[in-house]
C-alpha cells in the first residue's frame, strides 16, 4: 500500500494543516528583534478568545506536563493542601506533579470513564476548608470524558477560598472554553491538539485572583515562573528564547480558527464526536462515556468481542490509519480515536469506513457500511438543527 | 468547515505525496554541475520500468501538451498521412495537434465513452497504406476509457509500416504499461497524474524504430526536438534549463514507486477502480464506460435524476471535495473522479461517502452507506483474490 504520511486519528499529537507547516518553514528571526515583537503583539489578541479570557495567554516553550507543572509551582507550595480530580491518566498525572512539589494531596478518584460529579468536589471542599487549591482536567485524554468544568468551578468559588486549575490539554481550541465566564483561575493547554501544531508549547491562562496568589507564592521556581512570562509578554517578549517556529504556526492556526469562526469550530467538534459515537452504536461496539460526558475530541471504545490491539495493528498496517490504545489499567481494553483539531466530518467517515474494514478482517461480522450510514445520517441531522 | 487543501479527487493534478514535497523544496543546484548529472543518472533506470521499456526515457521540460506535440513534430512532417484515434478530448488535441502541423490527418472518430476497437483500426490501415504513424491515447482523461493498446500496436504493425504513438497521460505510472512488448513506439505521459507530481515535465520514451524515423524527419523543431533530448540524456544531461525542483520530486516519485512495488502500484489503481464503480452501481447511477474498457486511474459517472454541476459544486463547497465535470460536447453530463497517483482504497471510501452525503443533500433517495458498503465488499474480494 502506498503509505506516505499517516492517516493520524490519534489523540494528539493531531495532523498539521499545510498551511501551518509552511509557516512554521519561514527563515528564522531573532528572538529579541521587531519581528518576534511584532508577532507576539499579533498573536496575543488573538489566543485570548480561545481561553474565553480578557486576559493575555502566557506562552511557554515546553511539553504539556511544563504548562501543567508551571499551573502547580506557581499555585501551591510545599505543605498545602490541595485536590486533584482523577477522572484518568492525566488527572493521575496533575497528583503526581503535586506530590514531587511535597503539596499535602488530597486525590478524588472517580472510575476512569466517569466524569466528576460537582456535588462530590462541594461535598469534599466543605469537609476540608483548607484546601488551597482544586485541580481537574477538563478533557480526560485517557478516557475521552469531559468534565463540567463550569460546574466544578461553580462549586469551588461557592465552597472554598481555593484557586480552580484546569488541564484543558486535549481539548481547547476544538471545545467552549469560557474561562472569565466560568472562574476558572488557571487553565493549561498544549499546542498538539486542538491548536493543530506540533508539541513545544504550552499555553497558560491566569484569573488576577490566581495573580494575587503567585505573586506571593514561595515555592521556588525559575524557569516555569509566571510572574516572569507576564512581565515579558506585556512587553510583548518573552523571559527565555521562544520556539520561533512553532510561533510562526500558532499566528496561522489562529488565522485558520478565526477565518472558520470559533463557534463553528466547537460545533464541528460536537459534530465529529457525535458521528463517531453514533457510528459505533451502529456497529453495537460499546462506548466507555457517557453521552452526557463524552468529549468533542476523542471518543473511546470498549471491544467485548474483538481484540482491540488486533485492530489497532491492522488498520496501521493496512491503511496506515493510527489509533490509541488504553492507558494504564485500561491498556488493551480500549481503544481510542482522535478526532480534534485538523480533523474533518470528511475525516471521520473514513476513520469509521476503514475501522469497519478492519474489524471484518478480524472476523467480527459487522455490516459494511453500517457505522458509516449513522455517521452521516447524523452529519446530516446536525445540519439541520444547524438552520 | 476547516478547509486548508481541498479533496482532490479530479483526474489530475493529483495530490502530491508530503515526501515529494519535501524533495521538491531542496535548494536549488546548479543545472550544469555534478548534482544534476547524478540526480538524472539514478533517475534514469528507474523511470525505463515505468514504461516496460529498456529505453532511455526523455524528459523535457513542458506539459503534457508539449510532449504529445513532440511526439508529432518528431515522427511526421507536413504533407504526411497519420491517423488519429479520437475516443474523446484528448483524441481531439492529437489531431488538432496533427493538424496545426499541416499532416494529412484521417480522423477515427469513436462515441466518446467507447474505447477504439482495433478491427476497425485494422480495416482503416488494410484501405490506407499510406498512413505513416497512427496516434492513440492511452487513458482517454475525459472519459475514463482505457483504450487497447496493446492490440491497436498488434494491429498496426501486422497491417502498416506505421509507428504506433500513445498519449499515456492520465495513466501511465497507474496502469501496466508495457511499451517493448507491445511494440509502442512513442509512449509519451505528464508529471502530474499517476506521477505524483506537479505539472512541468512530460517524458517521452521512443522505440529503435522510431528514432530512424526522428532522425531522419525534416519537420522544422528546436525545443521539441527529441534527437537534441537523446544526445543529452546520454551524457547524463539535458539540452536546455530542465526544471530541477520537479526533478527532485521525480526521483522521490520513483523511490516510493519502487518501495511499494509496480506491481503493487497497478493492483491499487485496479482496485481503486472496481471499488468506485461498484459503489455507483450499488447506488443506481450509470457509469460512463463498460467494465471492459474502465481505466484504473478516473471513473465517469453520467447522471440520469440529478444535477451533477450541483452535486460537484454542493461537495466542493461543503466538504472541499474536487471532482471534474465533462468536457465538450459531455460538458454538464458526466462527473469525473480521479483516483490515481497519491491515492488510496482510503480516499475511494471517503470519496463515495462524502458524495452519497452530497446527492442526499441534492434531494436524490440514496441509501446512506451503501455506495461505501459497495466499495468495501470490492476490497476485502480483491485482498482474497490476491492471497
Amino acid at each position: 500500500m502506498l503509505q506516505d504520511t499517516n492517516i493520524l486519528r490519534i489523540p494528539g499529537p493531531s495532523p498539521i494543516p499545510p498551511s501551518i507547516q509552511r509557516a512554521m518553514s519561514q527563515p528564522m528571526i531573532g528572538h529579541r528583534g521587531i519581528e518576534t515583537k511584532e508577532l507576539l503583539q499579533r498573536i496575543k489578541p488573538k489566543l485570548s478568545p480561545v481561553f474565553g479570557t480578557e486576559q493575555d495567554v502566557l506562552i511557554i516553550t515546553g511539553s504539556g506536563t511544563s504548562g501543567l507543572e508551571a499551573a502547580v509551582v506557581n499555585t501551591a507550595q510545599a505543605g498545602d493542601d490541595v485536590l486533584v480530580i482523577v477522572t484518568g491518566a492525566f488527572g493521575d498525572r496533575f497528583a503526581k506533579i503535586c506530590e514531587s512539589y511535597q503539596l499535602n494531596v488530597h486525590r478524588l478518584d472517580i472510575t476512569w470513564g466517569d466524569a466528576v460529579q460537582p456535588e462530590i468536589v462541594k461535598d469534599y471542599l466543605k469537609n476540608n476548608p483548607q484546601i488551597k487549591a482544586v485541580f481537574s482536567t477538563y478533557c480526560e485524554t485517557s478516557t475521552g470524558v469531559l468534565n463540567p468544568i463550569r460546574e466544578i468551578s461553580n462549586v469551588v468559588h461557592e465552597n472554598s477560598k481555593a484557586l480552580m486549575v484546569v488541564d484543558g490539554v486535549s481539548c481547547v481550541g476544538g471545545v467552549e472554553t469560557k474561562m472569565d465566564e466560568w472562574g476558572v483561575d488557571v487553565f493549561v493547554t498544549g499546542s498538539q491538539k486542538a491548536m493543530m501544531l506540533p508539541a513545544g508549547l504550552t499555553f497558560i491562562a491566569v484569573s488576577e485572583r490566581a495573580w494575587e496568589v503567585i505573586e506571593e507564592n514561595q515555592q521556588p521556581r525559575f524557569y516555569l515562573d509566571l510572574n516572569k512570562y507576564r512581565k515579558s509578554l506585556n512587553e510583548a517578549s518573552t523571559p527565555f528564547t521562544p520556539g520561533l517556529s512553532l510561533l510562526f504556526g500558532l499566528e496561522q492556526a489562529l488565522a485558520l480558527m478565526e477565518k472558520e469562526g470559533l463557534a463553528q469550530v466547537f460545533q464541528r467538534h460536537q459534530i465529529m464526536m457525535e458521528m463517531t459515537r453514533n457510528a459505533f452504536k451502529a456497529l453495537d461496539i460499546p462506548l466507555l462515556t457517557s453521552d452526557a460526558t463524552a468529549s468533542p475530541t476523542v471518543t473511546a471504545i470498549q471491544p467485548e468481542d474483538f481484540d482491540g490491539e488486533m485492530l489497532r495493528k491492522q488498520v496501521k498496517q493496512e491503511f496506515g490509519l493510527e489509533l490509541a490504545g488504553g492507558q494504564q489499567h485500561l491498556k488493551g481494553k480500549i481503544v481510542r480515536i482522535g478526532h480534534m483539531g485538523y480533523c474533518s466530518p470528511a475525516d471521520v467517515i473514513q476513520t469509521i469506513g476503514l475501522m469497519e474494514l478492519g474489524l471484518r478482517k478480524l472476523g467480527k461480522d459487522v455490516t459494511l457500511g453500517q457505522g458509516v450510514a449513522a455517521a452521516q445520517e447524523c452529519y446530516l441531522k446536525q445540519e439541520v438543527s444547524q438552520q
